[in-house]
């Protein structure tokens, strides 16, 4: 069953088009994931926080990413780290033209 | 600006396809929102918690819907709503294949 990963934190930037720039290799190597399904970037350069919402195929692949990303945030520096990971309901979904596909 | 409004909240169910029925006519009328492009619905059956990820045209749409919604489910009793709008990265997040059209 498919399940959404949501994640926020906070983040000093940059943010917008330098982010883009900064962050384009790591975006490019979670493309190869185990069951990611696909990510939006999320971020507040107001509120200086940064984050994404993420489709995984099953709780195993968002969990285990979830580790992942957690510990090269903590390499970072980040601290405050807010995550979820929930069940999709696919019914109600499709109703609202939630896209679910790869 | 697209933006991201995430929200889940303590919910005592029901869930599954049971949930599908019981708010179906909720999702078709969620369709008539301003602004918005798609919802995806969640759910933690095990952690007795709903919520959703929703993509809006922008932060106005999103605020508004946020505050309509937020009484909903003040009246259904539900309370410890956790929500959060964020703006969408969109260079970062067509590299991992996040959705964005209507």
């Amino acid at each position: 069953m498919a399940v959404i990963l949501q994640i926020h934190f906070p983040f000093p930037g940059p943010f917008g088009e330098a982010m883009v720039e900064a962050l384009t290799p790591l975006a490019q190597g979670i493309n190869d994931e185990p069951g990611l399904r696909w990510k939006v970037w999320t971020e507040s350069p107001e509120r200086h926080l940064a984050g994404g919402v993420y489709l995984f195929d099953d709780a195993e692949s968002a969990e285990a990413y979830l580790d992942k990303h957690s510990a090269r945030l903590a390499d970072m520096g980040v601290e405050g780290i807010q995550a979820q990971i929930l069940e999709v309901n696919e019914g109600l979904t499709a109703i609202n033209h939630g896209p679910l596909g790869a």
